[in-house]
């Protein structure tokens, strides 16, 4: 893709201040500019850049004055930041502006498409499964049966959906993730694990994007939920029965065990484990690698550890740990000094 | 798929009682009943419940008796709870009742495949291959040179399966595992990683079940293996030459590292680490994100923590260390009384 | 695959002692050798077992001198070591030497091919695509558009590699594994999670090996970088705008969040969870399940647990919370006997 300063400034709603038919074939930081890339200069402290970037086109602030000459093509705009964040967006819009049913497709007859689906090489969808308008499948994505996807989302390459479950609008699965595969319930008898059938399904809302390799498990009996608005890295794992609620973001790595409520809003960082029948409230914020083992109940609060202790409190006994050494000698010191009264 | 009262009580040798055409499409929990769904009553606690379910059909024990009126029709059987187990189950059995090869799959010419398999769209099998009877292959698996599958065993959508290695009877493998890649092995030389090569297999046994994107690594030399009844849960690793004893349950985002020995009937919960070549004992309990870095030679004893520690112990020590500021506190005292002695 | 003693000594430059048309198709441990397989004699505490072994041929040193019957061929070479390793690239290489482009790939014609190269049953890739030679895709691996791999470079079943990356020469990516995600950012506006646009890409240089189910997202905004020679187990998530230095090992389950900078031959175990924005030394060792929350500047330490200590002090403190109970006692006996002074 290639532009010119008046293409983008058209797009923009800003002023060419240079050569309109300056030409940049991509993006660059104004510290790292290119010849043939556009970049933006928004704070202050990036200023002095300006006059040295070899950037074709630099988005500017209407309010910048230079105080030496700038080589670049200048494109003012109100707010260089957002106009610059704003680009981004229709550059990502192009790449991935994607349309039509490959033919190397396997589609069920039965399986209802919307309109202007993508549906690359090697997609797979079941019988009765619902395809919403806009919808992306990018290719080697399996879709089983009675699954429904709503509009305008996204399912990377080799995406596996399992039957009977409901995708939201606007979602983004990333590659590999898997939805539905069975959840981890088995009954010991007689010494052996006899499998306990898995027949709930799960349902992510709206507005959900998910990174990956994540594995969200499909309930027993009823759903495993997702709620609108939330946000998962990569690599996360979420039992049966567990619900998320609502524009709760957790990192990579994190784990949920099953029938865990997690409150709307938390902020949970990776590698977190969290074990099965407990809640945690609204807008709980965990720390890297704790470990959550009972209720968490106070909305907002922060916690850290191994068990998850608040955050004040885990971090006055860690620094205590790290000297722990000291302190038994300072015991011994004081047991032999009461020796010798 | 739909069926009426008269239809199940024919396949639990149950009697109806209320409207033999009473017809039903789905389950649901006798508190969250809805009109068209098959719900069962077994706990006493829950009796309230069945006089303002709207669940169509409920399946009770011979022995209930109603106090007041219940709208839906009755079915009633030996042991409800029983009967409702045997109900998923066939309802299971009839959703992935699959069976026919893909036009769509590509196999050697060279493999053995066994009588009534299902083997879905862009499934691949490598030469040699053998595959079991009744074996089912979900889109997108991969089975490469010279590995076999035993009868009855499940791949789901996706499952990648390397040459060499040996899948028993009955297994289920959940969507995206990777079995076969190779073990993690490098000789340092002169400041360089050089790969030695993996030339072992995996093998796993009868009636084993994992979970969603696991990964189990060939054996540098001999075989990774995994014995009968083991069962694992999502994103589970299992380093080279590593084995696990028959029945023992994993939990999710576990990893052992290579040529460790885990015992029979363990317990191992989330996100726990084992180190390389160590032994755990049969029947041992390990709670969530433990880390193992030497061998469990108790057999049947719980641990905890990292690095792990019997649980009693854990527990103690943990308890004090969420006190540790006022452990120091009261060390401080101490110190200062005996300076004014 | 079946070789003579003849043609195995043939190979390792080696002289024969017995049958040179012994027949071997497989190997074997010489302790464990079974009849019709190849084994080796290098360590000196292994001898016994050569007068008892039933492996068909057994290389050994040139200075071995049996002091009973051998039943076994030998073939004696300079290091019987290193001709058996020599062997093991053999094997591997005969068992991956796949070539010619599958009729059921899919391929965009604007997609550049280098010679020799094998791509499997349902691959797919992109435009402008370039693949170099002696490249080998496994099936169901999707590269999409304006990525580059290298030569040599093997890709292993359902790799994902989205678009805009570059990928280096004698690199080996196992099954599973993806390439290129979104980065994990999101602003929050008005209590929603508002997409950050991930318009950077990765780069993988030479000689890097990744295990299966990986995840390395995509840069932000330039690239996230994993240098020459990096060894990755199964299971990595690398967030965006990562960079790792030549000849890091990292073993499997490891997550390194955004930002951070790993440096060169650091040796990081399995579990290891590192927060975003920080600086990792040169040489640095971390302890499986390590936690690192701060920036570690000293070159070629060892630190263990979390948060991350040098592993002496880390030693000596848990040491000390092993018998924390004790310790506490101590304390309330020293103010008993304070109070009855």
């Amino acid at each position: 893709m290639q532009f010119t300063a008046l293409q983008i400034a058209g797009m923009l709603n800003g002023s060419v201040e240079g050569d309109p038919q300056a030409i940049v074939t991509g993006l660059s930081k104004i510290e790292e500019g290119e010849v043939g890339t556009l970049s933006f200069l928004s704070n202050p402290l990036y200023t002095p850049y300006i006059y040295g970037t070899k950037a074709s086109i630099v988005i500017v602030n209407n309010t910048f004055t230079p105080e030496r000459p700038v080589s670049a093509t200048l494109i003012r705009v109100e707010a260089a930041d957002i106009a610059f964040s704003k680009l981004l967006e229709f550059y990502n819009q192009i790449k991935n502006d994607r349309k039509g049913i490959s033919k190397l497709s396997a589609i069920a007859e039965s399986a209802v498409i919307g309109e202007s689906v993508y549906a690359g090489e090697f997609v797979v969808i079941g019988e009765n499964v619902t395809i919403g308008n806009n919808v992306k499948l990018y290719p080697h994505v399996f879709i089983d049966n009675n699954t429904t996807i709503g509009d305008n989302t996204v399912l990377f390459a080799g995406v596996k959906i399992y039957s009977d479950n409901k995708i939201g609008r606007n979602c983004i699965i990333h590659a590999g993730t898997v939805i539905g595969s069975d959840g981890f319930r088995f009954n010991q008898q007689d010494g052996l694990n006899i499998k306990v059938p898995q027949i709930g399904n799960v349902i992510i809302e709206d507005d959900v994007e998910m990174g990956s390799n994540c594995t969200i498990d499909r309930a027993t009996f009823g759903s495993t939920i997702i709620r609108k608005g939330v946000k998962f890295d990569n690599q996360i794992h979420v039992a049966h029965n567990v619900e998320v609620g609502e524009n709760t973001c957790i990192a990579a790595g994190t784990g949920i065990a099953g029938s865990t409520k997690v409150g709307k809003n938390c902020m949970i960082s990776g590698h977190v484990s969290m074990t099965g029948h407990i809640t945690i409230a609204d807008g709980t914020i965990l720390g890297g690698a704790t470990g959550v083992s009972k209720s968490l109940t106070k909305p907002g609060e922060m916690y850290l550890g191994v068990p998850a202790l608040e955050v004040s409190k885990y971090r006055r006994s860690t620094a205590i740990f790290r000297n722990l050494p000291e302190l038994a000698k300072r015991v011994d010191k004081l047991e032999k000094e009461r020796k010798q009264i």
